[in-house]
């Protein structure tokens, strides 16, 4: 194996998690030690940050900061939801991105993302590989949504899921706490992929969580669904309801878009969703009369750290870790995947690479089998799947009854 | 004194906290362990379910249970939002009352709850005296809007605190992710006090926070909040804005019925919110074109008991214990509130026994002196107030990673 000597540079790009600094941590903790690189940068606000030549120069930073790292949610050096252009149709970013390289000496690029965030890196890879600069790319899964491909799970999934379960079970209490009709609608994210939605059933498989359960995977109806509830409502005097953003109707429309009226798109041209909560919640106040409330976990799902769990914090470090090994040891154009073992008869993680082409622009949706055959719910496979996901406490910093979170000193790289 | 001997009722009313629950363990564990008292009732939702005749037995709880009540959020015997008559015009439910005390020979009432809830309690008290049934009634407090009158602070505002602090610091990381302009709004409950939402300011004091908070306190300007809004975007990029649920202008509206367009009321008349961070971040987007988020932080805070503090938790169940301790040795008519005291120059709390007038209709608001003149903040005397109420780990029982709540057989008294 050839020996590559260089700088290397780290991005995190699209919405962040609990634990993407987790990788981050895994990912420079890795390269700070490597003989074979010569200098570590942060990219401010992920690929935004290499165009702009806005690099921040991470051995500067204080060890015991970077400590903090592994639990301080959202992205530390900044995100960015940026779409490169195809390189055979508009190059200038790409000579941009190689002109950079060139002045830092990167030999090595490691990108921290979901979806669109692979097809970055691998539009980067072709295009370096193609120019003859000698550069190792590397991506690195995160999403909350857990819908990349090749990949058994996703660092970030088991701590919004555990904050979303824990969430749901005190909601259920609160929700059912009057002798008179409540219906309480909690909306949860994932555009097309239920997963995040479906952990909302681990607070019911513990005593005390949703009734009925919506993934985007199924078409949702509006008046079946009124009728559950008005079912529910007659049966025990409560119903309670978790809902993924994304649920739509038979023609794909979004049922936030009934709400909403409108179809405002983001930069990659995805539907902005939202209200859908509010919307349901009224719609059922107007059949039944039933006192509504609804509910939007909204970013604090994707933020909520205090709750992340251990195993998805060691294992976002160890997905970092293992891109900086992975490509010090030759590799490129991969992306870090996780593969489910047993151990001991008990759950375990490792560490394999699989194509970018393989994660890049796919969105791994809930199985059909894992999803009751009429929508409104999910099966116990689905449960033995994420409940390993969220075990352990995560030991977090804090101070005066707060969190500590790390504070980084984003010393600018000079060159 | 004299000995009174006879059973007990405990009662939970009004919107639930994460430690309405440590108040009925702090209660019945004092009263199963007195002689004094020779049966320990809870009524199922409230003072309703001492009319409907539906109390639960509390001696025949499994004691394993019991202790999970402490961290288990909501109000395990069902609550109530149920007003009283005036006696003097309608004693149809006071008759029903003393008919269900004599029946079950009931000489202590205990109930739980916010200012409603304390003037059920005076009325039931007065009552009682007139008609010449021997009972004493002590009010617990609870709410985690902390406008109780009488008592330095109240059970479940510091856990509430807590919970909005630590998500606030967290969404503060998230909403400034990006590199462009993006508008965070946080509504937060209080409908005329604002000290939840002023406990938004210690995520800032602590280095990431709302950069504006708004409390009912002061009217609101739609106009000033939306230019203070633009300037900070032009200055840094970004903008956190926490307000509460009854931030008003100065006609007395709500700014949450300027979105809603609609004065639907609840049961004791009082305007029915929602919806206002939405309103206000379609507004700011209005105005300024930047990215906007609205979030409403609403049931989490009050159910959120993973955050529950340890000092909400321990002074809940003192002032459980404090109100069986409080009657058995002769009081009536009081309830129970805090004092904070000074120990080694440090923060304690004792109770004392207030007049439930003193409690009971009244709105304990945010003094004027602890707002910043513009009305966009708070001073560093709320930061000392609150701090103290939000510390200690709350040592929740937990199962699979997510909460172990208590379980009550809820087995149905006979007489």
């Amino acid at each position: 194996m050839d020996i590559l000597k260089g700088a290397c540079v780290f991005g995190q790009s699209g919405g962040p998690t609990s634990v993407i600094n987790a990788s981050f941590y895994g990912a420079v903790k890795a390269a700070l030690a490597d003989p074979r690189i010569t200098a570590v940068y942060g990219a401010a606000h992920g690929i935004k940050g290499i165009l702009n030549d806005v690099l921040y120069d991470i051995s500067a930073e204080d060890p015991n900061e970077l400590e903090l790292l592994p639990n301080t949610p959202s992205s530390a050096l900044g995100s960015c939801r940026y779409k490169l252009a195809d390189p055979d149709k508009d190059d200038t970013d790409y000579k941009r991105l190689l002109g950079i390289f060139r002045k830092y000496d990167i030999r090595y690029f490691f990108y921290n993302g979901g979806n669109d965030s692979m097809d970055t890196c691998e539009k980067v890879s072709r295009y370096m590989a193609r120019s003859g600069w000698d550069c190792r790319v590397i991506g690195i899964p995160k999403t909350i949504d857990n819908d990349l491909g090749g990949t058994d799970h996703c660092p970030g999934f088991g701590s919004a899921a555990r904050y979303i379960a824990t969430s749901c079970m005190e909601i259920s209490l609160d929700a059912s706490v009057y002798d008179y009709g409540q219906v309480t609608i909690v909306e949860i994210m994932g555009r097309h992929a239920g997963w995040l939605t479906a952990s909302a059933a681990l607070a019911a498989h513990f005593g005390a969580g949703p009734d009925l359960i919506y993934l985007p995977e199924k078409e949702f109806e509006l008046d079946a669904f009124l009728d559950r509830v008005s079912a529910l409502l007659n049966d025990k005097g409560s119903a309670f309801i978790a809902v993924s953003e994304g649920i739509h109707d038979k023609n794909g429309t979004f049922i936030s878009e009934y709400a909403s009226g409108n179809g405002a798109k983001d930069a990659f041209g995805h539907t902005q969703l939202g209200g859908l909560a509010s919307f349901l919640a009224a719609k059922v106040k107007e059949r039944t009369g039933a006192k509504t409330r609804g509910i939007e976990l909204s970013l604090l799902q994707r933020c909520g750290a205090h709750l992340a769990s251990r195993t998805d914090i060691d294992e976002a470090v160890m997905a970092g870790r293992a891109a900086v090994e992975a490509a010090v040891n030759g590799e490129s154009g991969k992306m870090v995947a996780f593969r489910r073992e047993e151990k001991n008869g008990g759950y375990a993680c490792g560490t394999v690479l699989v194509p970018l082409s393989e994660a890049a622009n796919f969105e791994k949706k809930v199985p059909e089998e894992w999803i009751l055959p009429d929508g409104s719910g999910v099966t116990q496979e689905m449960i033995d799947y994420i409940l390993p996901l969220i075990q352990g406490e995560n030991g977090r910093a804090q101070q005066s009854g707060l969190p500590r979170f790390a504070k980084l000193a984003k010393v600018r790289a000079k060159k």
